[in-house]
């Protein structure tokens, strides 16, 4: 049930992080360990913040493992900051609609998890979506309400505050329609500057979530390894699950939790609690 | 802004009529004449019934007169009712979800138009779609929210009716936002025993409709024409353009008019009169 | 490296062979138990004999088991024999002329294996094509070179020899180049009355390959299964690997053997041999 | 049968070049007013040099006006020198190995035009290719070929000579084979420092080909238009048809012409000669 990573450091082409490590996220699209389900071949993404205005994006409804201009991509976009997913559907289409990162002006969001019977909820959720965005949602996806969700509840002037609201309201659309344990999911927001993360279950253990340790550490950890002796202070990775050639260099993100991993290297952690905020004004 | 075409009549390989005719339905999309758009080349779909239960359908984001794979399904599907549509895109995103004809249940549903502003309209008129419907919208065109609307008024017992309720609220909403001349276009619907075909436009002239003459004047018009000899009584063509090779077979379908293909030949002919019933009840 | 299954039988609609059985050919695109990958994700492709002249083909370049048209085509193309190919591609490019059955005139043929150092041996294979059909090989697979080959050496009179012909060919050109163990595989074909299946490899184990034993056998093993009650005299399954509903119902085909099943329930069996008859005059 | 351009100049994002010159390249992928056709809709590619070893290529079966990946990709990558081609294909299948530009180490190469008859002379010219990089040939244009025939000629020290050499084997080849005015067309070729660029027809009017004027000239004529007021001295587009908001600006390469553009604004002109040399030693 999909897979990403995140980056915020030095400029970096992208392919160092998406084919070059051992068991990276290429990889993990065909064989995951961690997720749900081993193959996450319908359709991937990725969104970076380099030249240009903005993010820019490339979806792709191909598995990211053979897909040749992904590798044209990656080994010729230098980022400082970028998100990649691959996705396995579960139920809605297989289109670049529905692919993540989506974006909303300077900002980008993917998404691991679910919306539980999402199809019973997608109507009264997409009410709560500010009317004048609602046309902006053009797949099917429950990611995709929940990124307008939570834009609608101010994503961009607190992001996760805004993703706070987001799931209670929908855990509290959920308990009207007798769907339990309706949020399941790791979530991945960026404006460019700051990286978010979130991890969180409704009920049961939540997607598994992971932050590399201070470069410090992870050098320290693997004093051969060429690539990490090129990372500088400041170089963050999040990760559903950790590349296999740099065990014990991974933070696991504690469950019903938000971080926020910043230039300069420091990561912020908070509990992250659904909340409903007067929903007579959003409705 | 698409073309479409539709075939009622003895079964026939799908490609005699989607690639032999001179101008047919592939033509057309890389070269219409009568369009609002030359080139249709945003994707394409047919919707057929034959073998299996239902129509099937194939959608594409290929160009059609590109697409590889319908050369071979035109050449080895046989179908007594098919409808075939080539797409050019007004906005929406090019993926299968965006591909007509759509289907519901044994239902099949074609759109050449627009409805103006469907950005402003859209949230409103999707919240009269019947709520457990809402979720069956997986694409974001306007001529699927056309087609769930109308399913909402009763297609499956009234299509016209239905579409006549359809196009009545949609021109209502137009109305409170301040859009002007909302609805343009000619709609396609089947139930693989009939087949429907509404030519409107709230304003100005609507897209071009026409319906094959019966087959008698048809093969008298064109003796030579070793294709038009195989025709039977009863078979039935509509388009949205007519085919080259057969000048002066075709009916033209006034304005503001639906007809109603049936087995055996009749083409039953009414005024189509939008109307808004009870609001109340489907809001 | 690909799984493919063979159907030569009563007429049926094609999804009561990719779709139903537990672990069919669907299945094993993405859950593989006895292949060279647990993924064949990269494209698949159906033959079949029907409606229209010769075999249709559907080629695509998605995984079969999120392909929305492969759904709508096996639940409404019927079939008395067709073959189908899910791949995994080894290096050559993802795309349709890639994808298996390859189709010559009537004759449909698929793979299951590799040419090995194909890149090495490519281009002195492809000069023994007769010069006239060199132009037809539109992709880049070893199959393909494999298929025109086998058409030069009569294919359309002699199947097996043939491609014991090719084989022969490809290991002769394998030791001028220094490759050791060329070719290893298991190859379909069928003129839409026959289907012929070899099971060979130049060293060591081959594939794996099956036929369904009789259909006494099938249906006195699973009295419970009411898909098989449908089964009549003369319906044969070849596959690679076993349908998982049906343990018991399975012949391995041996080792370096053909095998041609006819309609009426024949199967007959005998040594493959590749040879090399007169290579001057192919040169 | 396509349209290209190259840009050699400051660094520039590439809808700069690609989507804001009104009738820029990606208008005439819908609407050519010079070309064979006037739709390209059968694929496009980009290519171009920047960030990362060599040059990076984007190719992609759909029509560049549609393909929502390319205005990313061309809003977020900065180039100083790229090249960009639409298809309309002429019988080769639409794939991404037969998109243009095509690229071998540091090299890229892009066509307009054709080889006639090219299914009758594939055999003969594809022997003429370097044996050891006959395998690389993936896709089944004649471009393809040709260029690999060129690196074959030593494209890398002498890219117009190769050219040269690569044109008149085509030439003597048609000769033997019956084949009438084989060659036809426009080619570019570069290694990231320089654009080549070659008009040419065995016989009658070759396809068009401009070079913008220098710099000085353009902002004289065009002393409104704010785009033009950010290029310098040294940028040089070459087309295969003018942008029309740049009436006046462009040069028309005359026939049976080779062109140099070179960083800082030298554009070498000199005579295409196709020749045959020491055809041995290549045969």
């Amino acid at each position: 049930m999909c897979r990403w990573m995140g980056w915020l450091g030095q400029p970096v082409l992208m392919d160092e992080l998406l084919f070059k490590p051992q068991h990276g996220i290429v990889d993990q699209s065909l064989h995951s360990r961690m997720g749900a389900e081993t193959t996450n071949g319908d359709g991937f993404g990725v969104g970076w913040y380099g030249a240009g205005e903005g993010p820019g994006v490339y979806h792709s409804v191909a598995p990211a493992w053979g897909d040749a201009n992904l590798r044209e991509l990656a080994a010729h976009i230098e980022s400082p900051l970028f998100l990649a997913h691959v996705r396995a559907a579960i139920g809605s289409p297989i289109q670049q609609t529905n692919c993540h990162p989506f974006r909303h002006d300077g900002w980008l969001c993917v998404h691991n998890g679910y919306i539980a019977d999402f199809h019973l909820l997608r109507r009264d959720v997409m009410l709560a979506i500010a009317p004048d965005q609602f046309a902006d949602v053009h797949g099917s996806t429950d990611t995709e309400v929940v990124f307008h969700l939570a834009l609608t509840f101010g994503l961009e002037s607190d992001p996760i505050g805004a993703l706070e609201q987001t799931v209670g309201l929908i855990e509290a659309t959920a308990r009207e329609h007798g769907v339990a344990a309706p949020v399941q999911g790791t979530f991945g927001v960026s404006d460019g500057t700051c990286l978010w993360a979130v991890r969180y279950a409704t009920e049961g253990p939540a997607r598994s979530l992971f932050a590399s340790a201070d470069v410090d550490t992870v050098t320290r950890l693997h004093p051969d390894n060429p690539r990490l002796q090129r990372f500088s202070e400041g170089d963050r990775l999040i990760v559903s699950e950790p590349f296999a050639d740099l065990p014990g260099a991974w933070h696991e993100i504690p469950e019903a939790t938000a971080v926020c991993a910043r230039r300069g290297g420091a990561l912020e952690e908070r509990p992250f609690r659904p909340r409903v905020d007067a929903p007579a004004s959003v409705a």
